[in-house]
């Protein structure tokens, strides 16, 4: 038919879907068809354009099913709980299913496999091409150094945040570990205060910095003697992660069902 | 007489010892008539020169006395207990005693200040003048700015260090925190780790990056909407404390007796 | 009365009109009572409300005069010809008249003077709060480091830029030399490309750094030996600027007519 | 014969060549055998140990080939001339030949191969492995990013460097060219100052930080829309190029002739 593919929008309502919206809205490569929010809530029946001054046409529906139908993809920043229903939907939708949504446990991972034999899912912690490329090379680095390389990732965000360290870091020193052959649980050192002793020979260290309105900052640094290298990624704009996921949501519509990461979208 | 002042330098066989021989050695205002080290220490009653090849001619000795009284100053960066010995012999000498040591307990702070009536102290936990300068201008601007900028203060070390925050960046929250008229220990935020809730209103926070042989690096961040200001201090090099330290001593000479800072000497 | 003093804007079709204009709307210490366009631009005798979706209410013109008489403030990033002529008019409704206008000769700002007699007249080529309390710091730690410290201040801009150094970076130059006793113009290193031979003892240094959409960064770096202060200003929003016209239109309320500068609003 | 490998140092008066001496001296892999200077040099035929307090026993010389028949490794940061005639005394000697000389015209880079047909010949502008590493991320960086992503290479070196931008910075800028599939020299913007127009799309920038001591610093930024990527060398000790010439002497032992460089001794 050559019609752009049709993305639905959950969690409508949130500073996160409402940022998504806008970016499927600006893309000349996808329509908005659909847009989800929790049921009661009251933006549903209400008409887009008149909620956000975009989207006009498209009615706001608590009923997820409905609105995936109609959909190639949908686009989920939400909770655990509510992307575990939502991946169901969308395997039975056919329907390319682009996770944004943090803090799954084991378990709630191991629940997301199932829909994955149905339709594409890409799932990643953060969508940005930057990060991802970074994470790639912190992996890398990580290899080619030995351990007299002290590894530290410091990231700064905004004064709202409530976890420390955020989940790209823990991402980045993830991938710092992996790369050293060694595992981040058994090496993290988080919190420094106090009379710490030396620094303990091998460990990944973090550091969190919180301030204003900070979108946020990545170090991943490499200290050796005589000489540093340092990983760094700034976003100031969190239209970046957004627009990641819609890229994603446009890159799944030719694969085969099955899980994937940023890195496979990006071609990293 | 027109001769040069004369210094001694206790703790002379550690690593700041030597480096603050060295920087007397170099200095064409100063000469080195004295070096001090524990009673029993294996360099006493041996040539500096054979010890460190500079400084022919001086006898290391265990008798700081004996060392003061042929003195103009004495550059001390020991520990407490041993520099309130010295304060005693240096005020018996008249002699400017220079205190790099830190650690002091208030009751030793207190104990510190009888010699300070027939001597001059000069006594600071940093001797650089940039670090100086950074502190002042750090109250400066938590003077100028409200609270809703952010303070947070980063540093960075070598991988031996075995305390954080550093004691000069809590010199530094110090210092914001009278800019800004509060209390440090009332606001002082260090270790974030785990779920820590979005940051607390007028907070002052401390991370501490570790690794390879970082010299010390010192961050103040002022962090608003929109806009940020940094101000920052690198030490590439140990020496620059030692410069200080003879820095001070030459400073003193003229000097009333009395407790003096590094703000002083720097004419900041 | 107790009503909120009444801000016109000019240039209000332009990207910072409309960034100025959506900051008196959000302010709720001023109202905003006019908006300025040139003498036959297609946005006279519409209503903003329609143009901007802000602003409902307010009918654009290209009528100075009338605006500037029903308001207590003129806010003006225009060109040096226009804001020559607003000047007159804001003089003539005794209105504070705010220029963010750049790029003046000398013959214009000895022309805006006269107007000055009147009203208050507050002029600065960045109106940040950190800009401008950078500066000040810029010039304080220049009079207390000697000439052994070099100088170099660096900017970043995003890609459509078209000059270099930034004016901002010129003006911390100008603090620079200014608190060191010397003149810019006879010390400025820019553009440094090719064998350039050893730096010039006491020059002040710029580098101008492009890419992405970088709003403004800059850093005045202070290079001794064994260690450096680097003073950092980062804006990650244009908004800061609009925000700080606002601040200075409320700010001349109550100020006797003449000139001032940010320093004057900002209390440094 | 399980003896450690002996090597000699050409240039050996010069402050690099100094600081190869002490580099061989400390190592536990490698013994000093020789150590060269120019005819005629009046640290000709004086023991090392008498000169520079390390190195007795090692008598200066300046007849190289003698030197270099009892040596498996000769270290060398001359000048292209003096490589030249050591490069074939090296070869006569079967000696891996380690190069950090600069400043080589094309015509003397062929001058050199024919050596490299007896013995190992390794050549590098800059022997750190933190440099080596950061060209090579450059390099991946650029091939995965299009040219919405502006490249900027930012370094800062001591005050008494003569050119700009740095040999290290070039070799990145070449590094991010050929990633990106471009030729530098059409593509390089250097020496930013005045009205320089918007950024070229697909540029590759340079800008020049020159103060203090400053041992050598490079950026390597990636600027796209509202994010950054950032990959950073920071050196603070001469010694981590000495340290690398070293290795490399090592590393040549048991390979077959040819011409090599850090990459290839790192195995990156």
């Amino acid at each position: 038919m050559g019609e752009l593919p049709g993305i639905v929008i959950t969690g409508a309502s949130g500073r996160m879907g409402q940022m998504l919206i806008r970016s499927v809205v600006a893309s000349d490569k996808a329509r908005l068809v659909g847009a989800v929010v929790r049921a009661g809530h009251d933006w549903a029946g209400r008409d887009l354009g008149a909620l956000m001054g975009v989207g006009h046409g498209v009615v706001v529906t608590d009923d997820a099913l409905e609105a995936f139908a109609k959909a190639q993809a949908v686009i989920d920043f939400t909770t655990p709980e509510a992307t575990l229903e939502f991946a169901e939907l969308a395997a039975q939708a056919r329907a390319t299913h682009v996770i944004g949504t943090t803090g799954f446990t084991d378990a709630q991972l191991e629940a997301l496999k199932p829909a994955a034999f149905h339709a594409v899912q890409v799932r990643a912690g953060n969508m940005s091409l930057g990060v991802n490329l970074l994470t790639q090379l912190t992996k890398k680095v990580a290899q080619a150094l030995d351990e007299d390389w002290d590894i530290e990732v410091i990231e700064a965000h905004h004064n709202r945040k409530v976890d420390a360290p955020s989940g790209t870091a823990l991402m980045l020193g993830e991938a710092a570990a992996e790369g050293r052959g060694i595992t981040l649980a058994d090496h993290k050192e988080s919190g420094r205060d106090g009379i710490t002793g030396a620094r303990e020979k091998g460990a990944i260290g973090f550091s969190a910095i919180r301030g204003g309105d900070i979108v946020g900052e990545h170090d991943v640094l490499f200290a050796g003697m005589g000489e540093r290298i340092v990983l760094r990624h700034i976003a100031t704009d969190r239209g970046i992660f957004a627009r990641g996921a819609v890229k994603a949501a446009l890159w799944g519509q030719d694969k085969e069902p099955g899980q994937y990461d940023m890195m496979d979208v990006l071609g990293l």
